[in-house]
């Protein structure tokens, strides 16, 4: 951000720029092979390790649809869905991921993406039967972050029951959005991603260049994932949208009159980045979840993208309402394609939660003025 | 609450009896005179320091119509409101509160009133021009509390904005919808405001029968004022309403754009206590204001009263969202008939805060429940 | 409205008054007796022909809760209600209303229904026990306008649902609203009504003084009643409050869900009179029930009273979209106290419909425009 | 759609199908040039006979954003656009369109859109300077249906004003969403706009096969353009999307508050197609603007593409309420490239007004019921 100019500075205050200005001194290198044409996120597949704590939570009290299920697993997807699902929920010892799932465009990406992650000498498997119900031909791999990554295009249909307003609840959930990683190095994580076809649409920087976080799209939303810094490789949350404002406030309703509001962790509340309002819950394992709704198109090729800076108190919540610390340091484990836990490395840069609160963070409503904290940091 | 059986809890958690459990071991006397029979809360008047930056915050960001103005005083009233004004902002050395003021049923009312207080020995004055432009025959008090009462009936009729739909912004405030005030002994307060005519709707309290808050209310909502436990007489908040939940969100966007997103106090959240969504700001002074929306309906006789236990942590916030401690401790000074601030007594019972955060505090979501303390003490 | 002057008219088009400029040249007497104080409409006794087709609309379809049924008949009630039931389904021959019943204040106000109708030499038959489940010691009247009009204090208590999220749904009815009534001389009911206690708050007129309807309320709302010119006596609907927009919009999607659509006979649309937002249902047996949210506060004694020219095609539908013809021929048949469809009188002022379309009938958008007859009329 | 298996049919009550069932028996030949790679609909160019009056519209009461404007046009954007304009309005003798504009991926796109229309033997015209202020290097040509398209990468980029919830109305336009195109053979413009690269996602049929109306996308939403039959080459309607259904509602309750109902012809309801909530005014040249809200994500290779049988009553207005007859019958002119109006020719194939109203017209809401009309044959 260092580099950025006051004439890109919004009057909204953040700072647009026509490409991300990330650069990394640790880049993972750049296959040759071209990469797969991601088209979206397209499920997750969370162990959890009481099923059916997890399917209260997840149908009874979120609303998701079952499409199949055994004793093993649940197979869930989201009101406008036409795929097989949108969530996996199995049954195993440790609360984990098993698979960031992505749909790509064609059955021959999948050619390309064994050759890309081959190539960068990842563990990479295919099955053309699925490593799930519902999907066919799939390459599963550990990417070069530690994340377990998945690419198909061939999955059974089912009904989209958007015009299924009979079975629809107040805080009906409509799509999934998008998934959020927790990296060490979040520049390492840009560059890698953008080489696998993301594109940046926004970003938190400080003015002497750490970037915290970063959001990178394939579908033309503000992101199909997201790079938190962080210890990782970790899971920070899987966020599905609801149509409106009012349907994330009905999920808050529906928690506190099941006596369940201390699975909300935090919100709701209008996010800085993105410019979506969102609400983040917490699973029976400590799962993450957001729920969000109306963030922008962000599918030109020109698309500008945003960078706040990390002392700015309303890029997280635009109400300058504070983040929770949990928010910043939890966050679930990822296996790699043997169903191992990968190991955690800690973060080296600055931690922005650690510039943000306490005694050496500060942060501002308005630029410039007298440094007071915000409001977390004011009232501890 | 000690008393209360087994029996009277709901389903939601809280209990329902038709009468108040609420009793003073130290009440003000009953008048021999009738009561006033009032109407509603009409509006409040309101000593500001600043008031070019008060007309900014009620006009410019919320949105309140100016009836009237002059260098003095401002008139603002919300859209749905036909008398002059619900809020007075009148320039003065120190920010407080000159008037909550009332509506009457009938100009003799203002006999009755005239006859009530002068029997419990206030300060009582009469004067038929008004004491504020729009609004005639007038009584003001100083009431056995130490708060600044006012009594009217005549007034100027001005046009309803309600149709007016071309000039309503997005977090349109419709209607003033109650006052909230500070004070020691809350029993003591809930006595006397019930021989004025008041009813109890809702209160908190605790196992050994300390009361926290008691709403109270003439018109048929959930409140036109409350008596809030702590140091006082103090002013904690004036409300107004909105029609739907959007319509605060809005607000706290828009304070966000503007930069102003440190007038965002506390919320927006869920109510336990009215079942209202809501919203807390601070105004340029200081002064806490209150958008709410969607209570219910409390008119008849013996509408059930709904008393909640102090440890319930989605008493005050449905969603368990943890109640910052400025929202406990800060409120406006409060003026006598000369306009000088009436003295604060500190309350001698437990504070709320005190019983609820913090090392002697505790709370719960689910009652019975291992105490693991409420969200803000769990990351504190 | 002839005698309206300009200086009323208010810059949204209608006018505005202190007193209802209403006058019957054929009143009914005004009893000498004290008329019973009316808290306010509580529930409607439907007779409906099929009990399970019934059942599926009003619980199944529109969500209102089931406080109790047996063979014979249903007592419903909506999310905020604590009193027994708001609607009573009642198998019989013939699709008709059996009571529009009102709360009183005391119990002490049922010997006064008794005297005031006694008076007026109306059918008037009293049980202590009550004439349905849930309710107490009540006076049944067929009133003087020949409508079934029913009074009582006593009933059970059950639990107000607001808190219950976990059971509430997309289109959740909140409040029983009102009711209304068609009568062939709408002046003639005003009087009568306001006799009873009722206070005007919006009618329309023409310039010739014809009366088309008028809006009659206890409690502070736009009504609790109202008188729609045409043949009666007969029950035009029964109306359910919504908190907010969306929720009546979901009842229209579940409708179309359900392949149900023709059930919406009119809307939603946002009315004039009343200002509220609204959508009209008809049940199996072609009861109208309109699903109504967001009017404003008429509690002062002082409310001024709307009056809007007929001719002004925003007066029903804001926005101006047509009313559909069988909105203003087709109501319910009421019953006297022995189960007796009650005859129905023809109206013989003008009808608003024939004033309003067709070929005689003309409306405007903006006083004084070119007339050029409103939506439906240029399509037809 | 007689080709439809019932195995295909939803419960919901239309079709799905892998592919559109749509084959023209007279199609446009398919150019060996590879088509521009078109990325979204951009800005519409509508000749108004008033600017002064066009701008009151589209600025004072839509609010859309003024990029910049002259004696001779406005360009306008709505809140989320970061290109120049959406829409630009040009003073001119006729009311019409000028262009429908298509934002492409590269530069490089506008040689192949030139290539691809030559070989079609249209009018080409490139300016390098852009028509119109904003849009640089610029390919316009008149379609083989006839239609004034143009095809642009270059813009200037303005502020995003998403953030600006200061400046943001009730009623808030934040995204062009899609243009709809009247054309006499809907079959032959499908195949001709696949050929340019667009997916079908939903479309009208009936038993016999006649297509009465696709809808077709290039980024992922229901449509980017839609094909209605009718007389043509003529333009249906321009639509903008708001983030909430209260959004549009706002709309309407202002033009009601400025006394402009008669703006609004059709709607506010939900689409069967699209499953959006919509409504539609005309602009005061009788342009007809939709507003949107809410479709789904089409962007899959493999989206199931929905047919919807013309006699569903619930395919346009999920609510079943009718189609004014002046939405079938109402379009405006389209111009060439030397601003001449074109020629309509009249649609040969079945009108869907003709079989769905009327003598010879009938729907259903249930199939399979006793037909009966839909509610406005009902009351015609």
């Amino acid at each position: 951000m260092a580099k950025l100019n006051d004439s890109d500075k919004t009057s909204s205050g953040f700072w647009v720029t026509e490409e991300a200005p990330i650069h990394s001194d640790n880049p993972i290198a750049t296959p040759q092979a071209a990469a797969p044409d991601i088209l979206r996120c397209a499920y997750m597949e969370l162990v959890v390790t009481d099923l059916a704590a997890s399917r209260e939570f997840y149908v009874d009290v979120l609303g998701l649809y079952v499409t199949e299920e055994d004793d093993e697993a649940i197979y869930l997807r989201s009101t406008e869905e036409f795929i097989h699902h949108n969530l996996v929920l199995r049954k195993g010892p440790v609360a984990a991921v098993a698979a960031f799932s992505y749909r790509v465009r064609t059955p021959e990406d999948l050619d390309k993406a064994v050759a890309f992650y081959t190539e960068l000498g990842c563990d990479v498997r295919r099955n053309e039967n699925g490593f799930v119900k519902g999907i066919g031909d799939s390459v599963r791999v550990v990417d070069p972050l530690g994340f377990p990554y998945e690419f198909f295009y061939q999955t059974e249909h089912v009904e989209r029951l958007a015009w299924r307003y009979d079975l629809h609840t107040p805080g009906e959930l409509v799509r999934l959005d998008h998934f959020n990683q927790v990296t060490p190095d979040v520049p390492r994580a840009v560059r890698h991603y953008q080489d696998l076809g993301f594109r940046v649409t926004e970003d938190i920087q400080d003015n002497e260049g750490t970037v915290y976080a970063a959001w990178l799209r394939r579908k033309p939303t503000v992101h199909d994932t997201a790079a938190t810094g962080g210890d990782g490789p970790r899971m920070h949350h899987v966020a599905f949208a609801t149509h409106e404002k009012h349907n994330i406030l009905a999920i808050c309703d529906k928690l506190g009159a099941l006596r369940l509001s201390d699975r909300i962790e935090r919100g709701p509340g209008r996010h800085g980045v993105s410019n979506a309002f969102y609400l983040y819950l917490l699973d029976p394992d400590g799962h993450r979840v957001e729920i969000y709704t109306q963030d922008y198109y962000t599918g030109d090729p020109d698309n500008p993208v945003v960078t706040w800076d990390v002392h700015d108190n309303q890029r997280r919540d635009w109400w300058g309402n504070p983040v929770v610390p949990s928010w910043y340091t939890e966050a679930s484990l990822v296996l790699d394609l043997d169903g191992n836990p990968q190991p955690v490395i800690a973060r080296t840069d600055d931690s922005e939660m650690a510039v943000t609160i306490g005694a050496d963070g500060f942060s501002y409503t308005r630029e410039g003025d007298e440094t007071k904290g915000f409001k977390l940091g004011e009232t501890l």
